[in-house]
């Protein structure tokens, strides 16, 4: 698929009825503050605590929209999605309050709690080995073989407009806080997430900058931005951010983010930690790795943000506790 | 004082006012739910996330609604207060708000968090040694000596009111989520939390029954209950729940709590970090122990809850990262 070849960008309609629709399943998620960690930094962050939306991430949102978005007959011959565990989750739980059957395709070694809890909300799990199988290809058979929709993670107009509903209430936080925002930042996978969060802020607040956030050696959104072309992570690239290994940006996603980001910016693991460190400490969040990508990068230009006012949204809290508190304790040194 | 002589207790009334006057300086802190843990335990179980509080506590609303109550001329010769932790963070931070200077007497041995925090407000911080000194002489010492006013941390009809506008927002939630609640259970300490809570929850749902909850070893509120009289705690007692020290009910929140509540529950230790571990596993919520005990206590009760809507209050999440990490790993077995 081209660029030039895409049927339909979602826009900041779409969000709104996005919105309207996921109303009555969605948690308003907090726009937290804290004063001390402002004072600290120079800067006034405010944090999306997506980690607090039904199922622990952001894509709850997304995934329930395209659901919604199905007719009856489609919804009743089930979904299938894969996902390294958010999705997944996301995907599940849609369908459980939808009464829709769901099957998950999932990487042999994703995070326990997040395999646990794709189970707990009643989907069917199918694990592949990530570095040699093709997560795309065992989930369109499973979806030709059973008549079943394909729910993509990102790439997908539905999911964006899902996952803007995020952005949309983070600017009318901001706004009833009184807080016009410099600059908001959203963690980078596939970029469903931060395109549909710049749809929103910018149609609501167009001089806000709008950054993608993504771990160093994973940074393709940022490379593509720069090129203005998509390009790919090297297969052998690692990273703590279990929940951002999409290869490249989705279609979708970079043909809104090249018209709409400022720029993409990065966070290594160390800063990562040290960001759940800080969300734990100032803001009593426990966030997962990938969840704190956008803080982490958002701490690391601190310089540039002086007397700014800046929001990350802190994108899912699905974490091991063996994971988590060893971040804690190597952020601390 | 005696009961008989209680000069006004707060109502309902007096709760609705400290929720206009607070409305612009405090977090509408989110009521959480979680569809996994709801399937695990048997009943429905919300959690009303006053860890995401200014200042990490429900203690700010207190507090805030305490300075706003006095006038210019007192407020200007300053608060000072004595305080474990998150009183004195309420207030310093209210005072900072407020531009009024602040001083907080606090236990030599409180959290580095919170002395670090309390002094991060902007307070000047008096320490005193919790087992051979008394907090309470030490602040109407400096009090009288700089014409400053006392900001109690739970015996006063202002604190009380603005601590219960947590429970205001707990019920009007719940309504909107279409849940009538069957229990509410908020932390006890001294009580101005959970008497503010049952004056909300009474007035605005009658038959909901509302429950103080406190560690085994600090169960002065239940057995005061019990026998009609406020009762001491063994001065020799501990608790991991170092928010949870006073030792014994005060006047104006026993005088409420015994109109109002239905029972004390308690929870051990090991339970607080049972609970913690939930509160981090399905809610992503950072918990300090005293901010857990009354979900230790729910869940504690999960046979005598199935079926039912149950809300607890997480008032707190102000917790050292030793003493979260080595909850969790001890609550893992």
């Amino acid at each position: 698929m081209e660029a030039d070849k895409i049927p339909s960008l979602p826009g900041a309609a779409d969000i709104a009825a996005a919105a309207a629709r996921l109303a009555p399943y969605t948690v308003t998620t907090p726009l937290l503050f804290s004063s001390v960690a402002d004072a600290r930094l120079g800067f006034r962050l405010l944090i999306k605590a997506e980690s607090l939306q039904r199922t622990g991430s952001f894509k709850f949102r997304g995934a329930m929209n395209a659901l919604l978005s199905l007719d009856d007959e489609t919804r009743k011959r089930g979904v299938v999605a894969y996902s390294s565990g958010n999705h997944a989750q996301g995907v599940a739980a849609a369908a459980q309050l939808l009464g829709v059957p769901a099957v998950i395709v999932m990487p042999a070694d994703a995070p326990a709690i997040k395999t646990a809890n794709t189970k707990a909300y009643g989907a069917e799990i199918v694990a592949y080995d990530r570095f040699t199988e093709s997560r795309e290809k065992i989930a369109e058979g499973i979806a030709s073989t059973r008549g079943a929709t394909l729910i993509p993670p990102f790439d997908d107009a539905r999911v964006i407009a899902g996952q803007g509903t995020s952005g949309l209430e983070l600017v009318r936080q901001a706004q009833a806080m009184g807080l016009p925002l410099d600059a908001v930042l959203a963690p980078c996978s596939g970029g469903g997430l931060v395109s549909g969060v710049a749809l929103a802020v910018k149609s609501l607040s167009p001089d806000t900058a709008v950054y993608s956030a993504e771990p160093t050696t994973l940074d393709d959104m940022r490379r593509s931005l720069a090129t203005g072309q998509r390009q790919a992570n090297d297969p052998a690239a690692r990273s703590i951010c279990d929940s951002l290994l999409a290869t490249s940006p989705g279609v979708l996603p970079f043909a809104i983010a090249r018209l709409l980001l400022a720029g993409g910016l990065i966070a290594g693991d160390d800063e990562t930690r040290r960001a759940m460190a800080v969300a734990f400490a100032d803001y009593k969040l426990v966030l997962e790795p990938g969840g704190a990508v956008a803080l982490a990068a958002a701490l690391a230009m601190k310089e540039s943000w002086r007397g700014k006012t800046v929001a990350v949204v802190a994108s899912g809290g699905n974490v091991d506790r063996e994971v988590f508190t060893e971040a804690l304790a190597r952020a601390a040194g």
